[in-house]
C-alpha cells in the first residue's frame, strides 16, 4: 500500500499525454494528490498546485509519484536530483515505469539510508495464493472489452465515482499500474505468474458486506490471444454478479494483432457468459459501455441508441453521458 | 535444453508412486535413461540397471534427474553427497521439486567449481515474447480436460509415441515439470508470468512441415477456476488445429473444489470450441479420451462405446488400449 497524499512528479513532460498516469489520480483521486512538481520545460499541467518538495512535505504529502511516462519507460537521469533529494526530505517514492526503481543503485542506496520506500507498482509485492473459488460476501463488477484498450479501467472509476456519489458501498479494485497509483494499492495483475492469477484476484477483492460493489479494473480481452489468459483468469478469480461490455467502435483490428477481427458486442456476451458462469451461475451482464471518443457527438449518441435497442441492455458512454445508468442497473441487480 | 542421456536418481523414494518422474521417463522416453541410482531403504524400482554413478558416466550418462517427489519438495541431506560426488564426475543435476537446486548453497558452489549446470525445471530460464498470433506451419493438437489431472498428458505422449511408431513426424511439447524432465524441454508454463504465457507457448510450438504434429501438453481445465487462465493461453498460443477432450468418469467434484462439479464432456466441447475458434478457425475436436482407471475392464469398455455414441467421436482410454484410434483421427484430418 503506497501511502497518500501524493506529490505529483511531471518531470520534463513532452506534453499532457505523457502525464496520463498523473492526470488519472488528478481526475479520479484528486484527495490523493496535494500538487504538482514540474521541471523547466515540462509540457504537461494537471491543474493542481505547482509545488517544491519542501512545499508539499509541508502540505503534508508522504509519497513523490512519478506520473509521467517518457521514452523506453526510463528513469532520466534529469530527474535523479529530485528523486534524491526528495527521499532526504521524507517522501517515499512510487513508479510505473518499466524500468525499476530498484534497478537504480543510487536510489536504493539513498532509500536504505533514509528508510523510505521504493514502490515499483509494476512488481507484485505480495505472495499470493492459489485461488480456492469459495464463495464470498459482497458483490463484484467486472468490465469485459471486445478488444484490450477500449475503456474498461475508466468505465469501472466511473461507475465507483458515481455509487460513492450516491452514498452507496463501493470500491474500485485496481489490476494495472494506473490503477494501482490512482488508488494506492492493487494487484498489478499482467506480471503475477501463472499458477496464481486467479488467486490473486480473489485476494484483491475479499468477503465485504452484502450491499459492497467492487469494481474490478479489466485487462486484455477474451478475443485477444496475447493476454486472454489474463481475462479468463479476473473472471474466474473476481466471480463477478455483473459485467458491463466494453467496446470501442471505431477499431479495425484487434490490438497489435492486424490478422483478427474485433468481435461483435453479441459474440463477447455469447462467450464470456458460459465462462462467467462457471465461477458464479448468477452473474448477469448489465449494460454496455462504449468509448465513442472516435465519434462526432450525433453519431455517438445514435450508435449508442442502436446498440442499446439491439443488445436490450442500456448503452453509454461513461466520459460523454456520465456512468449513472450503469449504477443503475447494478443498483437494480 | 537438458543434456541426455540420464541417470534417474530415485533416492531413498518409500514406494513406486513417489517415483512416478523417474517411470515417466522410463515409460515414454526409454533411450533417455541408462540406468537408475537408489540408496539403501529405496522401495521404488523402474526396471533400469541398477548402476553407481561411474557405472552410469561410462555408460554416457550426462545429467543425474532427481525422479523422485518427496515430502515437502526438499532436497534431502541424504541426497547430498551423491549430487555433489556426481557434479564432481561430470554430471548435470536436473530437478522439478518445489525446493530449487539453485538455492543450495553447497551444490550452487560445486556446480560453479565443476563447471556443471543445475536444471531446476519448475523455474522458465527463457525470457518468453509476448504472443504475436500469426499463423504458423504445421499442426498442433492439444488435449483439453474437463477437470485438472485427467490424464492430458499421458493422452498426448501416447499419441506422439503412435505417430512416431507409424514414421510420421510428431513431437511431445511438455508445458509442466513431469513432461520437461520426460524429453529434455520444454516450457513450465504455471511459472510463467502472466503477460508471457501465451507467447511461450507459440515459442514451444514454432512454424514445422506441414506434415508436422507438436502434441502439445495440456495444464488445467477451462472449467477449473484455480488455473482456467494457464489453460486460455495454452489454448491461444497453441492456436491447435485439433483437440481432444480428456475426461476422468469416476471424479466426485473438480480437484481441490469441493463445491464445483465436472462438467459433461459435451459442455467441454460447447465451451472449448469458440475460444479456440478465435486462434484457428479450422480446429476441429477430433477424439476424446477417458481416465478410466476407476473403472473395470467390463465397465470401462461399455462406458468408452456410451461416449463414443454420445458425442460422435473416437473415444479410448489410451492406457488401457493405446492411442491408435486418436492418431487415426489426426491422420485423417
Amino acid at each position: 500500500m503506497i501511502k497518500t497524499p501524493y506529490l505529483l512528479f511531471l518531470g520534463d513532460a513532452p506534453d499532457q499525454l505523457a502525464a496520463k498516469v498523473a492526470q488519472g489520480i488528478r481526475d479520479w483521486r484528486p484527495d490523493n494528490a496535494v500538487g504538482q512538481l514540474r521541471l523547466p520545460g515540462c509540457g504537461a499541467d494537471v491543474r493542481l498546485p505547482d509545488m517544491t518538495l519542501e512545499e508539499a512535505r509541508a502540505a503534508g504529502a508522504e509519497t513523490l509519484v512519478i506520473g509521467v511516462a517518457n521514452r523506453g519507460g526510463e528513469i532520466s537521469q534529469k530527474w535523479k536530483a529530485v528523486l534524491l533529494e526528495a527521499m532526504d526530505l521524507g517522501f517515499d517514492l512510487a513508479s510505473g515505469l518499466h524500468n525499476l526503481l530498484r534497478d537504480e543503485a543510487d536510489l536504493v542506496e539513498k532509500a536504505r539510508e533514509t528508510g523510505r520506500a521504493l514502490h515499483d507498482v509494476r512488481i507484485p509485492s505480495v505472495k499470493y495464493p492459489i485461488a480456492n473459488g469459495e464463495p464470498r460476501s459482497g458483490k463484484r463488477c467486472l468490465a469485459v472489452g471486445t478488444d484490450c484498450s477500449v475503456g474498461k479501467m475508466y468505465t469501472s472509476l466511473a461507475v465507483d465515482m458515481e455509487m460513492k456519489k450516491r452514498g452507496l458501498k463501493s470500491s474500485f479494485r485496481a489490476t494495472g499500474q494506473t490503477g494501482i497509483l490512482i488508488t494506492g494499492e492493487g494487484v498489478p495483475l499482467d506480471a503475477v505468474v501463472a499458477d496464481f492469477m486467479a488467486g490473486a484476484v480473489e485476494w484483491l477483492t475479499p468477503p465485504a458486506d452484502e450491499d459492497h460493489w467492487d469494481h474490478i479494473e479489466g485487462q486484455g480481452s477474451l478475443f485477444h490471444i496475447s493476454y486472454s489468459g489474463v481475462t479468463m483468469a479476473l473472471i474466474h478469480g473476481g466471480a463477478p454478479d455483473a459485467l458491463i461490455l466494453s467496446h470501442e467502435p471505431t477499431r479495425k483490428h484487434m490490438r497489435g494483432l492486424p490478422g483478427y477481427d474485433v468481435p461483435t458486442l453479441e459474440a463477447l456476451r455469447d462467450l464470456v457468459l458460459p465462462i462467467a458462469r462457471i465461477a458464479n451461475p448468477a452473474v448477469k451482464v448489465v449494460g454496455i459501455s462504449v468509448n465513442t471518443a472516435g465519434l462526432g457527438e450525433e453519431e455517438a449518441l445514435s450508435y449508442l441508441a442502436e446498440v442499446e435497442a439491439r443488445m436490450g441492455l442500456p448503452a453509454v458512454d461513461p466520459f460523454r453521458q456520465g456512468a449513472a445508468r450503469l449504477a443503475d442497473a447494478l443498483e437494480a441487480l
